[in-house]
């Protein structure tokens, strides 16, 4: 990947005060998140944006789902796409309805995208998509047939034009804003998860993997 | 809004059995939400996607942000949009690779949108924009200057051409594999809010107002 990853097209214009360039930071919050959301163009020009399931794998995304196939039945071998990552992590309570806002992580990529169809490559692919969704998962499940392999989509596509924007911090009020008399701060969202709830027909002497009981995404 | 916004580009064609087309589940899942996923496509060809703060009002739906500019000074007066919103509930552990998966809520809204230029509607939509992502607190906030108005976009769209996509409950293993020696389940995400943080320079005299005590969305 490009030291520098920033292109007209991923320039944060708007606030660039916000914009963050570095790819340790468009990494960092690639690894947080789990739900991309993809966008491409349909044969007849409509925009069409849809949640998938990710990860990164080194300089590239998998991107996973039977969606996938909605997108290459429509763009032939290769597709334009741009993958967009967005984290909320709190609200922005200003003094001034203007200021108001939210903190958050998000990432756009763009870029073209191809689905691997390559036995042995997408074999290893959704291993890397199973293990960077669940680290560990991989040899602890039933590991797919050739059927499922072939009804798997995962499309490859290059973090080599990405840009992040980020939000922290309290309320930008104005100065004369500041003795008003209304509430102003940050309402922090909350990223957890709940004890495992294991299936109903789970065999009784099967315990939750450690690797499970500590697994965490900021969704 | 049409009893059944549905329509060839936004039927689920995937697994169509999780396609939902009320339009009451399409107003709860927006309803439930603040950050919309919203896909164009910019003059040379390329699809983006900028999350942005938007709410329900009725049957359109109010987007907010700064990179609204960004879209409409490559589109003009109206530009065709698709907006997507989506509440991530638990990640599905199948003991399959295969079957695993997430439970999720999401609605794809297609349309052409508009930004609000004229003064008093514009007003109207941002305390509705105000009102619907922070109950209460467009009557308890300094509310816009002129100045601000003006430097504020909101997009205006119906929400005649929606679906709804939704997945919940347990893993959907094939039987041969229900007695196979991996953990299987559902681990629940939490949507919550930790006790909101007074900015620095609060006065001391203003307490917590209750509306913002209860604030709650799926983020």
């Amino acid at each position: 990947m490009a030291n520098d990853p920033r292109s007209e097209r991923t320039r944060v214009k708007r606030e660039p005060q916000r914009g963050q360039y570095g790819s340790r930071v468009i990494h960092e919050i690639l690894d947080a998140g789990m739900i991309a959301h993809v966008g491409f163009v349909s044969a007849d020009g409509q925009p069409l944006v849809i949640p998938m399931l990710y990860v990164r794998d080194g300089d590239r995304l998998l991107i996973h789902g039977s969606s996938a196939s909605r997108l290459l039945n429509t763009a032939g071998e290769e597709v334009d796409l741009c993958v967009t990552v967005t984290i909320a992590d709190g609200l922005v309570v200003a003094r001034s309805a203007f200021n108001s806002s939210l903190n958050y992580r998000s990432v756009v990529v763009i870029g073209k995208a191809r689905a691997i169809h390559d036995g042995p490559a997408k074999w290893d692919a959704l291993r890397a998509l199973t293990d960077g969704l669940i680290p560990g998962r991989w040899d602890d499940c039933r590991q797919p047939t050739e059927l499922e392999l072939k009804a798997t989509w995962i499309l490859s596509m290059p973090v080599d034009e990405a840009s992040a924007k980020i939000r922290t911090g309290g309320p930008n009020d104005d100065d004369e804003d500041l003795a008003l008399g209304y509430w102003a701060g940050v309402i922090p969202f909350v990223k957890d998860v709940l004890p495992p709830v294991p299936h109903d027909a789970l065999r009784a002497d099967i315990e939750l993997p450690e690797y499970l009981r500590r697994w965490k995404k900021d969704v």
